[in-house]
């Protein structure tokens, strides 16, 4: 971290707060340039109070080094792998997730999960976890072959949830919901962590931080679309982020096209484009008649579109030299 | 709601949507174009599914009307005063609370609010309600003569906190949380409802909306920044959002530029825009000793600033025939 | 387009709308639902001013098509392919245009073109269009087998630059500079047409429909990048644009991660991305030396990884069934 | 400016960077912290290519100081009054330009001119500057009591509109139209300088600096509304865009709220708070009959809501100790 002071600085001021930082336990380092003068700080960043912007003639405090450790790919360059119950995230894996944005019924989820499994998937979602759904997850685990993916929407239930399922989602609108995030580390089960609407790639990685300093490295990137200007999508899927994450974390990396896309159109070829982007999975809606989905997602996938999707990303996979 | 059909929509594709909307019990109306024929909805338009644009020949689907009733200046022209606690909010009021992001101390409180209260401000803002702050709260509402606003974080403890507050306070990372907003609408306490990061005005409409229909009319509109590309403010206040949510509901509206200005010297000037621009009230964020709060808030006003910036609204105010 | 009028609107509003509507030589027509009336008006849109919204109990206007005809798919639904000079852009063809930001030598273009032309490129970027650039490109011209796109920046230089190149590049400083775009039509010789950075997917049709209707129909659209909040990348690549315009306009569509990437590293995953999401050509910046190109450009590939950015490309443009 | 070595590089990676700036002749400082190393670099910024970023061992380069020195507060710590024909722009004034977006006719410019001077305002705003609009805006120059202000759209015409104008509209597509702002500095006429849609505050400073290393100071800037997600208002208005302005430079700041806003209701509130926020003026779009406009208008005020509006801001003029 470095303090930036004014051209105006004076030297009593440049004094004041060298002395203040160090006052903190901290050593400093004085650059003196041309117009400007910089005091450096040498050591925890976490220990010098934002507030010292307030002493006379300080321009700006910058940070020179991101406010995460553990999720930074310059502090463990190998990329990770994470292992979900036997199936795998990252590296030469190319993992997908699919199922229906809510559970209507066991047998229609044993009906979508055998489609998607037969299609190359390898977890099923089964939508938010509740007391109600409880039963109906660990009957639709029991009678299926796949992953089983929840979302947690409630801290009080985080701990029921990863009883009953193999991997927990924190959905956008909980990234930042340090509650949740907290139970979800200490489950220890891995954590698909989906990026805010309006969440830069620094905030979420520092959301993932957050888990993994509470004790859990178990976790799984998910960029879904951020909100733009732009309307003709719901949200702009931000694709750029999957190598921007892959260079500033060694955690993997999967897209969920089908919540920024909107239209069943969209989502096909943002598919394509994430397995070529590098991205180490998708989560993908399917229902087997979006049309009439209790849910009324416009954007879910038919069985017809989900199986001519995966047919579509397989030579893409296989060129990533990754297994579906 | 309309459905606009494509221009290459057949007549038999018209006809599908037709029967399947009347089907559903609602009435429909053709208007036919030059070029493409719409389709009007008369009645409800929550029982029809998004996913009517799913069919055949469907080009889009409009909604001519608001998703919000309750909140809507359309149905109530007349603006709404919330009394909270023998306090106002709306019309004629000027309304500012003020206080510190975390409690410190009891002692520490009451001089805050025994400076505010000297400035003109009515009610204090208490930070955030947990069972630890649970009696300091009690403490300081017993020894102050301002309304207690506490903010609620946990749905667990939104009863409780409407126990000990005269105002809930829902943050904006909170604003489309559901369980929150229930549990504060079954309290019948006023709300300040703040829009989150990256909400348009309906939607905080409709989070407002959602806690009216629920069985709580007494909610306060707050704007507080949202983010943009712009990035010499931390958030971008949209002032604009003043006279826009005064045109399309009745309820009343504060603004909070503290946590969007962040630096210090920005807070008065935008404080007196948004009195000229017609708010109902400010939120301050108020610190004895901002360079040493616990919190390292650098957007807390001092003692002095926080005077000076009432001082210059009270002219505002005045002009605005409104009581500070 | 129709008119939707407020539920507190008379039928004297009401009456005086259409009547006004009518008087203007339209057609109207009236659905009157439970709380709104809407009128809708048959006829061309462009005659009725955006004033109507003045008059008493108007609530807004809704334009039901787009702004553009001649680029829209709804009125041509054939892909369409643009002969630039014997390349072609569009359908079963996948066509790279790569050269450096500016020109700096005859014998550097000559040396960048032989590697654009080996590694697949069919195009060759010459910098912007000067008076002095003018010589040394028709120089470029006649010494390589590609076909020249050069950047117009200025109106009055529109017609010399057409002279000397295959292919015009309108920027996205000048998406709406209509000078340009007039003089640009008037070439007749196909265009790129670049998304300014802040512009919507309709408003980059509008412009495309502008240089259309102006009489030349060569347009290629291209996305480049938009501006969001996000800093990790210098613009966000919006790759969703690529189906979304494909969806909306029969006109190809080619991308430009140069520019949005800045980074080197993300460039060759967005290339991919880009050819994987269904884009009909890329535009890459490529210097023999980047760390000492005269314009400084940190996001120019070196030839090697513009080759390796080809290999990369060449089996997904296969996949997708189209020719390098 | 400041050169951030990642953790992993080593010293051979940071004596190269260093030697590299060195051998352009800059010297160099370098502070060893804990994890990393900063190289900083004492002299001319200008003078270091960015494409250092490729060297090896580089994670990123900061730039400590702002881009513009003459346009800078931090250089020139007094506020600047611009004397534009005898009317002032800064300090105690607040300026009102107002005017339509087009010519329509002398008589009409005539009568506008007299409503807004009666009113208060001191500059009027006469569309754009062609060549057929030269002698009707002599004519009214003529006719008329205020200062002509014209906007500038071809860099050709920037000279021939000096001639006709006391002050310069540049024009928010056109902030970074080099060849325009060059004209308009040699002209040394004062120029109104708007923001673009999605330029930064810093941005925006940068394309005055341009004018006034170029030989003219005289520049005024503008605020008219960034692109954002929220849709209820064309674009929106940046407030803070003032302190930000006032904080970052000594130019005086006008805002223009009527492109922004576009509907009538909200131009008067806004108008209230730019007054209050600090602005140096407003540039606002009159018409004697709104609904009959030759460019169709919306935005535009009738000659009763401008008084209105006038009359609104005149005692918030006066509490901030300025002369309207």
């Amino acid at each position: 971290m470095i303090i930036v002071m004014k051209p105006a600085a004076t030297e009593a001021n440049i004094n004041a707060v060298k002395e203040y930082i160090e006052g903190l336990g901290l050593n400093t380092h004085l650059s003196t340039g041309k117009s400007i003068t910089i005091i450096g700080i040498i050591g925890d960043r976490k220990r010098v109070p934002d507030t010292v912007r307030l002493f006379p003639g300080v321009d700006k405090l910058i940070h020179l080094t991101e406010s995460y450790k553990l999720a930074n790919r310059k502090f463990k360059t190998e990329p990770t792998v994470i292992n979900a119950g036997g199936i795998k995230f990252g590296i030469d894996n190319f993992t997908v997730t699919a199922g229906p944005c809510a559970i209507e019924s066991v047998s229609q989820m044993v009906q979508i999960a055998e489609t998607v499994k037969a299609a190359g998937g390898r977890a099923l979602r089964c939508g938010v976890y509740t007391a109600e759904t409880d039963s109906l997850i660990k009957e639709v685990k029991a009678r299926t072959n796949l992953r089983i993916v929840v979302e947690v929407k409630r801290e009080s239930l985080v701990k029921a949830a990863a009883k009953c399922a193999d991997i927990l989602l924190v959905g956008s609108a909980n990234m930042e919901n340090y509650g949740i995030l907290k139970e979800c580390a200490l489950t220890g089960k891995p954590v698909i962590l989906c990026r805010r609407l309006a969440a830069t790639v620094d905030e979420l990685l520092t959301s993932a931080e957050y888990i993994m300093v509470n004790g859990n490295e178990n976790i799984i990137l998910c960029e879904r679309g951020i909100r733009t200007y732009e309307t003709s999508t719901r949200n702009t899927l931000d694709l750029s982020a999957v190598p921007v994450l892959k260079a500033k974390s060694h955690l993997p990396v999967v897209v969920d096209p089908s919540h920024s896309a909107f239209v069943m159109e969209y989502i096909k070829p943002l598919s394509k484009a994430a397995a070529a982007a590098g991205a180490d999975g998708l989560i993908i809606e399917v229902h087997p008649h979006p049309a009439s989905s209790a849910t009324n997602s416009s954007q879910a996938l038919s069985f017809n579109d989900f199986n001519s999707l995966m047919a579509a990303i397989k030579p893409i996979v296989q060129l990533e030299e990754r297994t579906l």
